[in-house]
């Protein structure tokens, strides 16, 4: 089963890549652009039969791997 | 108002840090994890009053800087 796991900074944490994404949308014209945060998706085939085992299986993951807890929150769903 | 662009590697270009996700979560003994892709999701303020010109922002967007054409695949929507 096709999961999808979002993995995206804590408010508050600095997001060194949104800023510099930032300012080259403004050098290249796009004035008015608010807060830009860059996150992650990871898009993963899980041996799950059932959603409820594919999400748990994608936490699972996400603790062990796919996200650093200490700067990350993350949320798991079930790829349409 | 936030809009997020997603962008993801072209069907059939190789995603390394996806088959290095993949060995690291086989390790970790996460057995039968099928292809693993890692995309990224840009979440921004841009000035616009209504969707349509929101999501045209983001196409622009990413038309200039977001997304590398050559080997991603990207798409807009405004978030919730």
């Amino acid at each position: 089963m096709k999961i999808r796991v979002f993995v995206s900074l804590k408010d508050g944490v600095l997001d060194p890549q949104g800023k510099a994404v930032g300012h080259a949308l403004e050098s290249l014209g796009f004035k008015g652009v608010g807060e830009v945060r860059v996150n992650r998706v990871v898009e993963l085939d899980v041996p799950a039969t059932d959603k409820a085992e594919a999400v748990k299986q994608g936490e699972a993951m996400a603790h062990a791997l796919l996200a650093n807890e200490v700067i990350e929150d993350f949320s798991v769903e079930v790829a349409a």
